[in-house]
């Protein structure tokens, strides 16, 4: 992998060839202005090629004389071989704040390994194909066609005592005269319970080859759909799109309360089947793969979405002492819940916990392999709920903090998803205060994302803007800072540079509602910790999960007291969790036998009723808390800023 | 009960209070002309009360002094009280033809005797209703509704491990709330081979007591619904009406043919569906119940019915090799077959044998007893396909003879089915060659019905008007045989006494299709039973089964040779076996496991491919037999009658 150095700090990164220099520099901890999103029409920033080369375009800003002593825009040159590159003097910062360097950068998750899988004996899918040769009926041998497959796949697979889904009657006779009484049947042996393998559908031919299911996350905002190869054992491809439900409230408050409505329900599920089957469709188009290829579907997602995909009314998941209806939907066609799909097509649902803690948890518990691990395990799923698990192999706690919606954005005034133009990552110079911003695509800024907006809480902290208890510092020395319509507030981005044409700028309200997300969910790990007598020092490994988890600062989401203060090796990211864990599910019939196991065996707590819950959180609403010991790095730094780290303001010497 | 004495034979029979004096008569082997049907309208029943008294109306026929001195006509006259009745000297018989007095007349199916299904441990109905308390749902146990619901059952009746039907999830929580947590499940607990009770249904409050099932047989020309009180152990009421599939075919191959029609099948099922849901329809509204009180359906039929009520294309039915697509139908949703049901409400299907032995027949077994009777025990079904089962409880074969639909008024020029108008008994005087006739009703005939047929026929041969060979003697001295349409023909009604204003007449060519299906039918027993190294004789039990068995009478079908010569107390009737067999498993969980066992068991002959069938057919082709060995009591009557018995002519002295 190329090296990228840059001077004056002789800081050294790998890249992957043809890195993107202005994302090396963020990713080195090297701050560079940049207020475009990385766009290139800021033409801020301007780095000198000292050594090597670099593959860049040309721009306004570097006139010839520029371009030929090296000047190039960071955001425009992508990384071909190693290079040394200088930050001009305009953009240098004091050598201090580079001790934020990420190491938590580099946390994504890794892909399935279908090969280990294979190895330790879990790759056993719970649906498998069966390719029969029957003998033609004759006078003397003139059974019934459902027994003479009966017969044939005991006598040519040892399978014994079938029992069938109906449909299959109405198909059986045709299927088996197709092809010369050869046929290819699909069964079912994920139900433990029953003991016998279930008949879901016969294909004329040998279509063992051609064997796929899809796994799919509902997730409130955003449904994730994978296809998965199961003959083949491969994941051949995703796709995400909105859940449709979205039109009818952001969050899972705002659905329950529709859900109520007249018809309120069934539009709500009509909404996210419409979601899942253009999905399907897509990647089934992608792939040039037909329905009746599928044979089975596993949808995990929280407790909720649950409840609104299958119909089911949700409403006593927001009354106390919130119950929900069903945590162990039972097998469905699914074509009854309104998918596009044959009638063979059933559909597995990971078991919920609890109103608040779901099948998406589970699945990715299932997923991270906390249920089998020794190592005391923190997981963490950071959405509009952020849900937390702690356990290992022998127990496992788990609860639901409501810490809103500000991490996706929600209730933030320059918030938004993590779509085009939504800036992910900030870095602010702790001399000039001046921000280095990147969007998604690095186009123009619209807004900031969620971990974009731990980014920015996390650098106008470390720039000594903001007070421990989330105020701006009076008397800043930047323009930046000003009076805006919903209070003091920090100018990111200019009305000139953003997409909108209006200033994107972050208030002191929007800094309280991300502080009590951050401290709800705090006081939520520490809650559940600490109740079984641990402490957060005894955790072994933390696993983050959620779409959001992604792309975040393990360094700023410690700094601003989201994440423990624990050695960063010990943080892994899986990704998202739910999916993962369905498509292990859908790859693995072990695994599904696990699942209720592992559902029943997560205790769980709710923290409204948990002693001790509300003061934990109070004490969180600070930068990163009023008890520093919790953050020892974070006070071990405060201290080398100066500060006395006892939650008074960050002392600045400029 | 009152008793009937006829004289001058002295013959006195017991009839039940209010029976009529002409139907008295008929079962008393009387003759007593009558060919109006019973109406009335002839006026020649006429019988003089010697002691006692009837109740009988006027009649135009019988004068004041007629009256006055005992003249009653018989068909309007009620037997109150032990009354002596003079049979006139115009209606005289010679004594011999009496002693074809009918043994056989008095065999109905005995009710279910639910008192000793109970004492012998029968009665345990597979689908039960548990009234369940709840606690209701706390902060402190806020378990989801279903594990509430598992807990409690597990509690309070000890059942574990239920499995459940995916609609029931939707409606849990509303019903577990409408009635303080206290609920109704409803649990199938049939399922052997799964083990766990399948929960199908819950219902708010106490309603164990109300729990309602429906046996539904379906004959090619006759539905009938059985309504069964599950929680009294009762049934309640019976429902028929004509399979509206009539309309596509009568019988079995032309509804097979329609089927491969366009939009055939569909309509075959809806048809046959549109019959059992307003029969099921007009139970509820008589006996004033809700169809959510049905908790399922047990439905028997033969193997085309079956495929038809449940959309499975039968076409491989009526194809050599003769191969159904399914013999044991899954569980299936009644509301997936077009039937009103509620959606908790699902169908068992009695185990078909092969395309011709059908779940009608494994129900008329289950319902008879063979398959735990020690005895040899001969089960003949009487329809358009006389379906014969042989065995005990040791071993079954069963065979279908294509009878045609003789038996059933079909292909007989007065034929019709057994309803309002039809002729269904027949007595001739063996000196006048006057018929005596009786309609269903007592009502001016239409036709003549199956066991009018077989009477008639008896009548014809016992009377000396029928040679061996089915033609006619020559030179009878009647006027009733002469040339019709289709050749030589007796004129059972004449038209001024016929409802339709037609002679109703019986020819050779009738009577050569009556016998070739007795032939069918009695060459596939002495087939079955021969091809086991058995004979008649070792028979120890005639079971008739069938809508039309119940009105056979057994004398004149063994005169005919469609019923085998046995000790007449070796036959009993079943009536309708396989609604009774559907009855019977819908009252014991224990019956519907025999069910697949019994069905399992019956080895299936296919009668054209097993040596001498055919030869046995054509020998079978006489009045009674060209053997008369296998006629014993036949053979001793015609020798009686001066006959030789070889097949030849019967003599008349006359």
């Amino acid at each position: 992998m190329p090296k990228v150095t840059f001077n004056p700090y002789s800081i050294t990164v790998e890249v992957v060839e043809g890195a993107n220099l202005i994302r090396a520099a963020m990713d080195a901890g090297v701050h560079v202005n940049a207020s475009c999103g990385g766009e290139g029409a800021c033409g801020k920033c301007r780095v000198v090629v000292e050594e090597g080369e670099v593959e860049a375009e040309g721009a306004e800003s570097i006139g010839e004389d520029d371009w030929n002593v090296g000047y190039r825009l960071a955001c425009r040159s992508r990384v071909v071989g190693d290079v040394t590159v200088r930050v001009p003097s305009e953009s240098l910062l004091d050598r201090k704040t580079l001790m934020r360097r990420r190491e938590g950068i580099a946390l994504r998750p890794s892909p399935i390994d279908l090969q280990s899988l294979k190895q330790i004996g879990l790759y056993n899918p719970a649906f498998q194909k069966r390719f029969v040769k029957l003998h033609r009926p004759t006078a003397g041998d003139n059974l019934c066609d459902l027994g003479r497959l009966e017969k044939a796949l005991a006598k040519q697979h040892d399978i014994h005592h079938i029992t069938l889904d109906f449909h299959l009657t109405r198909k059986l006779a045709r299927v088996m005269r197709e092809n010369n009484f050869e046929i290819t049947a699909t069964l079912d042996f994920s139900r433990r319970r029953y003991r016998f393998p279930h008949l879901l559908n016969v294909e004329p031919g040998d279509t063992t080859g051609r064997h796929f299911a899809f796994a799919v996350d509902i997730g409130t905002t955003t449904v994730w759909v994978q296809l998965i190869d199961i003959a083949g054992g491969e994941i051949i491809g995703t796709a995400a799109d909105y859940n449709e439900q979205i039109n009818y409230g952001d969050d899972i408050i705002a659905r329950i309360i529709y859900s109520q409505s007249e018809r309120g329900l069934s539009r709500l599920q009509g909404a996210v089947a419409a979601t899942v089957n253009h999905l399907m469709q897509r990647l089934l188009k992608r792939f040039a793969l037909n329905k009746e290829d599928i044979s089975h579907i596993t949808l995990a997602g929280n407790t909720t979405m649950t409840h609104l995909f299958y119909g089911i009314e949700p409403k006593n998941i927001r009354l106390s002492p919130y119950v929900p209806a069903v945590c162990n939907v039972p097998l469905a066609r699914a074509r009854d819940m309104n998918l596009d799909m044959p009638p063979h097509v059933f559909m597995n649902c990971v078991s919920s916990v609890s109103s608040f803690v779901g099948g998406d948890i589970v699945a990715g518990v299932i997923a991270s392999g906390i249920y089998k691990d020794p190592r005391l395990t923190l997981y963490i799923d950071i959405g509009t709920n952020g849900e937390i698990v702690i356990g290992n192999k022998q127990w496992l706690t788990c609860t639901a903090c409501s810490a809103g919606p500000a991490f996706e954005g929600g209730g933030i005034q320059c918030g938004m998803r993590a779509t085009s133009g939504a800036i992910e990552r900030v870095s602010i110079n702790p001399e000039t205060f001046e921000p280095m911003i990147l969007t998604i695509d690095m186009s123009k800024p619209k807004g900031v994302c969620g971990s974009g907006l731990i980014n920015l809480i996390a650098a106008l902290s470390g720039a000594g803007l903001l007070e421990a208890n989330g105020k701006f510092r009076e008397d800043c020395g930047t323009e930046r800072i000003r009076m805006g319509e919903n209070g003091r507030e920090y100018a990111l981005v200019y009305a000139k540079e953003s997409h909108t044409g209006r200033d994107i700028a972050i208030s002191e309200t929007d800094i309280d509602n991300l502080m009590r997300a951050k401290a709800a969910l705090f006081a939520g790990y520490v809650t559940l910790i600490e109740s079984v007598g641990l402490t957060l020092q005894d955790i072994e490994q933390v696993i983050l999960a959620g779409g959001f988890g992604n792309f975040i600062n393990i360094e700023d989401a410690v700094a601003i007291g989201l994440l423990p203060d624990l050695p960063r090796s010990r943080f892994q990211f899986v990704g998202n969790g739910s999916l993962r864990g369905a498509t292990l599910l859908a790859l693995s019939r072990d695994l599904l036998e696990e699942e209720r196991r592992v559902a029943g065996m997560m205790t769980n707590f709710d923290l409204s009723s948990t002693p001790g819950y509300m003061d934990r959180y109070v004490a969180a609403l600070f930068l990163p808390h009023t008890e520093l010991d919790y953050f020892p790095s974070v006070r071990e730094r405060l201290r080398n800023n100066g500060s006395n780290g006892r939650g008074e303001a960050v002392q600045k010497k400029a």
